[in-house]
């Protein structure tokens, strides 16, 4: 295969849009997860966000990052005022809906309603859950970090309950996720779903690694 | 299909490791990559993450999380000790090897002779990338923050060089991750490769979205 390389000034020099897209391509594969938050008036947001990550499991923590000029400023604001959120993983059949949360409405247009997704209410709970979803979590925000070099956000949360698709839970704890068809974002647009090639033993020096699929189990 | 919901006490409550495979899975599917380091005695490091996430295109900043305790200490001394790192994408030709860079080896074993993969470096760049990698790039220290909620380190770099298969690139700047066979991550140890749904135009409100896929195009 035939390599470029790119250096600093290169980068520098690339048309804005087009180093948008190479710049955002360059992580790997994202998570792809609708962020459901409502403000003290009870109006509802709905943003995707590729950029969940997994802080932790004891406590469970979550994070995300959010800029503060783009389309998710109506998450960030409604974080900061309720101090919950919910998580809802995207799955094949709403990617197009899903995508479509990121286009700038006004706040006091629920993009459930605009994109044709169905808020579900937890009793106690302030913030929507997205009940297409076969994965959500309810967080309470825990920490809110400035990110200097960029003037990001970032959000964490601890996950006080999971609401799930049965089928999805292997014996052993682990997720199927391709049981219950998540997708996978790469770049700022493209949606994938996935095929496993195996799960892999807890690996230690000197051991060979053992594939933990058998047949018919993920 | 069948519903389970499990409540804060629900999860405090389950088997430690049932927990971490649980929670570790929730995030959806995560960025697979090799953080490539060495300290100021040239002793290498490499290091398998899921946790790599883009922070901003201009400048490129890509952050990632550490715990000081685990098998990535190393990774997070080495990078606070040169400023200097690399991300090197995983392919499904190399991941099991990838995988068993997560082993604990002592700090003068490096994870490139142990687990078969070569180093490579780059003049006037202090850590090593790995050949293996048909997407590659080195970064700079920026900004090292501290999360209080569960004491892990979130490393901040900008990239200042990028290193790839050329074919990977699209005339718009996206990169076709899928033509050098990178795989994803669900869970703590379970790898996937991945087929496209689709690449859908920016989202505007009141506009329908367009497929940006045109035959025998990514």
């Amino acid at each position: 295969m035939k390599n470029i390389t790119f250096s600093k000034k290169d980068i520098d020099n690339m048309e804005s849009r087009y180093r948008t897209r190479l710049i955002n391509s360059l992580a790997g594969y994202k998570s792809a997860n609708l962020i459901g938050t409502c403000d003290q008036q009870g109006n509802e947001n709905l943003a995707i966000v590729s950029s969940v990550i997994h802080l932790g499991s004891q406590p469970p923590l979550f994070g995300f990052v959010v800029r503060p000029r783009n389309s998710r400023r109506h998450t960030l604001e409604n974080i900061l005022e309720t101090k919950h959120f919910t998580i809802n993983a995207v799955a094949a059949s709403f990617f197009q809906q899903a995508h479509q949360t990121s286009a700038r409405y006004p706040k006091h247009i629920s993009e459930f309603v605009a994109v044709g997704l169905t808020p579900y209410y937890e009793p106690s709970f302030p913030a929507p859950f997205v009940l297409d979803s076969n994965l959500k979590m309810g967080l309470v925000l825990k920490e809110h970090i400035h990110i200097k070099s960029n003037n990001t956000e970032m959000l964490i949360g601890e996950v006080v309950s999971i609401h799930m698709s049965e089928q999805a839970i292997m014996p052993d704890g682990y997720l199927d996720l391709e049981s219950i068809d998540l997708v996978t974002i790469s770049g700022l647009d493209s949606y994938h779903v996935t095929q496993r090639l195996d799960r892999l033993s807890y690996a230690k020096p000197e051991e060979s690694l053992v594939s933990l699929n058998r047949r018919g189990e993920p």
